[in-house]
């Protein structure tokens, strides 16, 4: 099998984030993460704060049909956060097409989900690494880290469920789940990258 | 790290049983599934029908706290379902003790959570190919398979919330979890390998 489109969902903190890098870069492959929301701030005019807090405004109670994709004169009525999952998923599908990449949350495992050739990954890991992590690396204050966190993991949860009808977290729902404490970033990435290899 | 103790809960026709009956072989340690209700059997007098009933019995109405197991006097006005669960997790703890091991089942990632050296599996898979492995494997007639596998599933899954209050399947529970039918037994089996070879 040719190299995949990767997507990772990823608790806050566990690594999944950097995962994906390193992913990209053994398999010389795009990577998206920030860049995707520059790339549907580009093309839609909206600005990239916008999609940042779109994850923010989302409840539990819709289940929204992706069937509209595309139909740009269905989008006219939509609230704001529903505008801009279409058009983040619209370049989800656009970069997925030009060929293999690593694409980080935003629902991309639902959204290419009629595609071949995707694995999805889910990355989780201990409340305390996750801490660590977020205090070191994303300067979040010690203090609060844990509420911080577990409210992060809630929303991308909620989220998620939003758009997809699906549940986060859920081991179903992906190729491939892995607790990134028990052997770490760089042997994750080997693993997934033995996995792919395994692929037929 | 030395060899860990394996256990696997898996979904019916998943392959979890076979993958874990070839990582013990390929890890020369021994392989419990039967073989632990014909000890629990053994250890308590009860029939080994019992036991194999016993997940048919729980409802998931109650998260029963494994803090009485050990607790003889305190079996005795028990239901005997919670009673041969107990039976069940003692023998589970007294072969775990003895080293590494592979178990299947029987929520003994639930049962052994206070033991350093253990990995939890999911092993998962399409409903397609599960239909295929309880046809050829298990002699499920095909015309029903599907809504077979289902309520199987749903009762390991009640049954696993019963005694242990976690979701069955939930990622979060588990070291790795893998959907079986994208790279194939043999290779899951490699890959759980390449993954234990990586522990620290």
């Amino acid at each position: 099998m040719s190299t995949p489109i990767i997507t990772i969902s990823r608790q806050y903190g566990s690594g999944g984030r950097e995962i994906g890098k390193r992913l990209a870069d053994e398999l010389r492959i795009p990577f998206y993460d920030r860049a995707l929301i520059e790339l549907a701030a580009k093309k839609s005019g909206f600005d990239e704060s916008l999609f940042d807090k779109a994850d923010q405004q989302s409840t539990n109670s819709l289940f929204y049909s992706l069937s509209m994709l595309g139909n740009a004169s269905g989008m006219a009525d939509l609230p704001i956060h529903d505008k801009l999952f279409l058009i983040q998923s619209n370049v989800i599908r656009e970069v997925a097409e030009q060929g293999p990449c690593v694409i980080v949350g935003r629902c991309a495992d639902y959204v290419l989900q009629e595609m071949d050739n995707v694995v999805n990954l889910f990355i989780h890991s201990d409340i305390k690494s996750k801490v660590k992590r977020a205090v070191s690396e994303y300067d979040v204050p010690e203090k609060n880290a844990e509420d911080f966190i577990t409210k992060i993991d809630k929303k991308r949860a909620t989220y998620y469920k939003y758009y997809t009808g699906m549940k986060w977290g859920w081991a179903d729902n992906f190729h491939l789940c892995l607790y990134s404490d028990s052997i770490g970033i760089s042997n994750t990435v080997k693993l997934v990258q033995s996995y792919i290899n395994m692929l037929s």
